[in-house]
């Protein structure tokens, strides 16, 4: 018998490849599919394409319904996951895919969320340096946010091997499902599909402190960090590209390598080979992050570009990854690092 | 150790789909590569999305490369399988993605491809009947085309339950992948995005004789096939309207019993809950069809719709299936219903 | 100073686009533009590509705001019509872009739209025959829908040449702007990219009776019609695959004649050459209904394809086409025949 | 009778898009058209959307063909300029679309180009400060890259009120077009859709020189430009985003200010209303660059978004825009701000 697992927030897009992963896991055993005001429809009605669990009725998001498994993946607005949290015990594994516990700086969490903050969980990126070892050791993950996953791979390796300056410039752009099932009049496809648009400019987004906690966490002084975010005529993958000023002196060669060093032993982080560029489309559906990088020499900055599948390696897919951990289990257990494509 | 397997044609759409299924099937053990002009380069250059797989050189597609694996997947232009059949010997279970050993009517062969016919091979499609009899004591097998796919599994129950004349008109759009990795003027992507288009209308589309080879095997007399079919712009996906004239007297009831009967017991072919339709998007990846039907009274036609993955359901997972069963294996290995989606 | 003219239902996709091309029109003044629930907030809002207009405020839908003007375009919910027209007098020239007004047989009405018959109008397709002359004698004129004006400019010809059996299969494809700018889940970004679905299907969507009336017409006799229409992933664009039962005898010769003939004074329907098939972009922001059409002997079916833009030659290019009749204009002021492509 | 009009490399995407203007455009009379290896060739075939002009045939790009036109549009691959426009002689307007006369550095232009430097003609960006005086005393005007005019109108008000570093980081999201009709495996749809991308990594793009040479220019200094443009499953429009570092005490009034005051009096460079961002879907098929500006106070630096259409404001409507300049026509002639949309 697997280990009992629930997901509160199935009907959403998260929930929905959090399922699509837990089915095809060797492990999971998908016990209750919880829902806000979805509770009480089959979850075919919301997640067509998740066959085999389409007549699956969904509960209501309570302690109750969640009580009694061995892992609750959270994939619920912010606000929610606290008190049930404290609910549910210590035993229980909770993976939040959800914002509350990913910030430490309270002060951070106020100014960007508006709310008091709840407190900091052992953040699921692996590929963080000490990452491992804290996951290893917890019942409670905070997955990181999509555009600081794809952001913080693609510049980890040159804050690690501090040739980077802490001067750093994002552009990313997103697949509409990052935005979730919402029902606003710009997500609609008839203004989507054609078009690009930049959003949260200026650095609203919430996820630039986030991004900000993750590099400057490794460089070991504060990062500035401009973030724009847009979003592309596509349903999944984010493609970040992100700049960072070069140390004097910095070589092409010297860049190369720390990429290579970084992601050498890495699952789901990958240094493309020379000359070859990340796509995210390669990445639709695997739970990897795709990276290449170049010397500007005339600029005097590093670009790094990354890829992701925002719903799998950027929100369900890392889930799983550092549920894995937490729990015992080979890392790559159920994940892939081949996307359906073309 | 697993089922030597070899996949000729590594470099295009359907041998890539073939190598994504294969590379988490757990029987299989992927051999030999082998590519026409792309020979000698590596996978990576032409399928970047397979990460694990990216670093193996192509051979050249010769009987020399592909002997020695038990399983060999032709994944080829028109009039290479058969040379290359003869001097695999019987042993080896060759699954053929082309179209060389479809058709049964060496004047259709020839109608419509223009050479001399081949023979027919053990058409890969379970739900026919008897096909898993003639699958499972083969070790040739002919995977149906694509548009074939859809549109049988989408009329099949309405032949095999006798409420329709054969008088059959059937509209299908395809995503671009349909038509491979092509260099034509009207596949890039600034001609196809935005954009809907017909091709081989009036009957000129070379599955058209495969398509009324298949329903009238299990109508017991020629069918009438009106098929035009469409560019969509998506990348892969069938989407299959077909209708079909009703026989006198037949009613919704009996029409959906006949959908529902036919399908209760298949893993790959699903008639969906009343009142929800198949959108090609929650196939993606899986080996499902997805079908509805209903009754146009004031027409006085079945209006039944398949939609399916063109690579998965369509070629690569159809292939894979069919290749389980002549293999003893579970018909269902390394095979999902479960759709990438959104 | 030109012809003074109002547009209610300015916020939504109709409305825009009959901006769009009114503000190219060397004749029409824009005078008062309204809406419902976005009564109050400027046109920009919602119409962001409309620069030039984007500071007007929009009033409510009323025959106060409505007065005064020569022409008023209603781009509105079905049945807030006729009460209107009536309150805004004989002298004003109406253009329905809605159904309220389409349908002659209001039993047809009563089925499809569930309320009582408000009577017919004048029809806005100058390409059936006799339309030229009503509309020029009109102060009222109902705009097709956007899939009868393709479905009949496809068949037209045939019927009129009366080389066709009133026995019609149709399944068109329609960009997603064809349903409004709706806050449904199934129209989200995130869902239509990628996909092609059917809906309507089996006889249920409100715009079958209108191809039925229209073809019938022209036949002199009821025609059967079955029609699906399908949602594919791209903003506007309909592709209309229509079928007919060949009358017996009927030669590839003939039938491209009669197309030829039909079209080759018409400014906005035209047979393409010999071998060329339409496509939706070609149509993009054009007045053009595109046409090709095939025989196949083996199915003995004629097989018509059109392509429109189902806001421009589909609603409003319509609208402005047959208004400039009724105003004693020149057809095809203000109206292109040149898409924007690619 | 107009100004006699031709338009050298006439079957491309930049061709295509100048013959849909020029045919709406009053003044202009189009004449010969040209192609390479099309020549010969009806313009139909190429260019299906452009119904009115379809059966004109393609004559080959030689001086004697264009001879006799008061203006020649040359829309052809690099180096094939300026032997043609000494052939024409002094008193036709010549209008490049192409690269051959934008770079005023020997130098840039050999490093980036690899050939020799064929000099500088007046560069056709009006908006750029002393633009227009060069622009109407000219009969050669060098068209600006489509990443550079949208580059650049991003950044110009920043740089001429002198509240910008000479420190800009742009990342910018181009359709497909932009790569113009090329069969290359990387640009066929199934590719592109549903896929961003990035190339030209690391300062390697030709339009980067270019995007120095206008910022610099305004700036009166060296601008450092880290430039990454990205291919987006859209066929049209740019997205540029675009940063510089802010001078220290800039306000987000002042810079707002800035904008404003730059773009009051532009027909085609407009600063939005506070609050609402670009969308290239916006700008499909007008001439308009739209804006929209932030400060980053945490980061320190502007962020500009500038969105166009690449086809229109980007290369032909941009060359049209100057060539009425040129000819002195009303410099809107023939151009629009209204997009087609959505």
């Amino acid at each position: 018998m697997g280990i009992r697992t629930a997901v509160a927030g199935a009907s959403g897009y998260a929930g929905g490849e959090l399922l699509r992963i837990l089915d095809g896991h060797a492990e999971f055993e998908i016990g209750a599919l919880t829902a806000g005001s979805n509770a009480g429809t089959e979850l075919g009605a919301h997640q067509p394409h998740l066959r085999s669990l389409a007549g699956r009725v969904l509960a209501e998001t309570t302690p109750d319904v969640l009580a009694g498994h061995d892992v609750v993946f959270l994939a619920l607005p912010h606000g929610q996951s606290a008190e049930l949290a404290e609910r549910l015990g210590d035993d229980v594994l909770i993976v939040d895919c959800g914002a509350d516990f990913r910030l430490t700086d309270p002060a951070a969490w106020e100014k960007f969320y508006g709310t008091p903050h709840s407190g900091a969980w052992p953040y699921g990126l692996p590929e963080l340096p000490g990452a491992r070892d804290a996951l290893r050791a917890t019942r409670r993950i905070a997955v990181p946010g999509c555009y600081p996953t794809a952001v913080t791979l693609a510049l980890l390796p040159a804050f690690t091997a501090g040739i980077a300056e802490p001067d750093v410039v994002v552009v990313a752009a997103s697949g509409t499902s990052g935005a979730g099932r919402s029902l606003k009049p710009h997500l609609i496809g008839s203004e989507v599909m054609g078009s690009m648009s930049p959003y949260g400019v200026g650095g609203a987004h919430r996820h630039t402190p986030e991004i900000a906690q993750n590099l400057g966490a490794v460089a070991g002084e504060r990062v500035t960090v401009s973030f724009t975010p847009t979003l592309a005529p596509m349903s999944r993958g984010i493609l970040a590209t992100c700049t960072a000023k070069a140390r004097p002196g910095l070589t092409a060669e010297t860049l190369r390598d720390a990429y290579a060093t970084a992601y050498a032993a890495e699952p789901f982080a990958e240094l493309l080979p020379d000359g070859r560029w990340p796509a995210t489309a390669m990445t639709l559906g695997a739970n990897t992050a795709l990276v290449q990088v170049a010397l500007d020499e005339d600029a005097g900055r590093i670009v790094a570009v990354a890829a992701i599948d925002n719903l799998t390696k950027g929100t369900a897919g890392g889930a799983v990854q550092s549920a894995n951990l937490a729990l015992g289990l080979p890392e790559e257990l159920g994940l892939t690092t081949i996307g359906v494509s073309p």
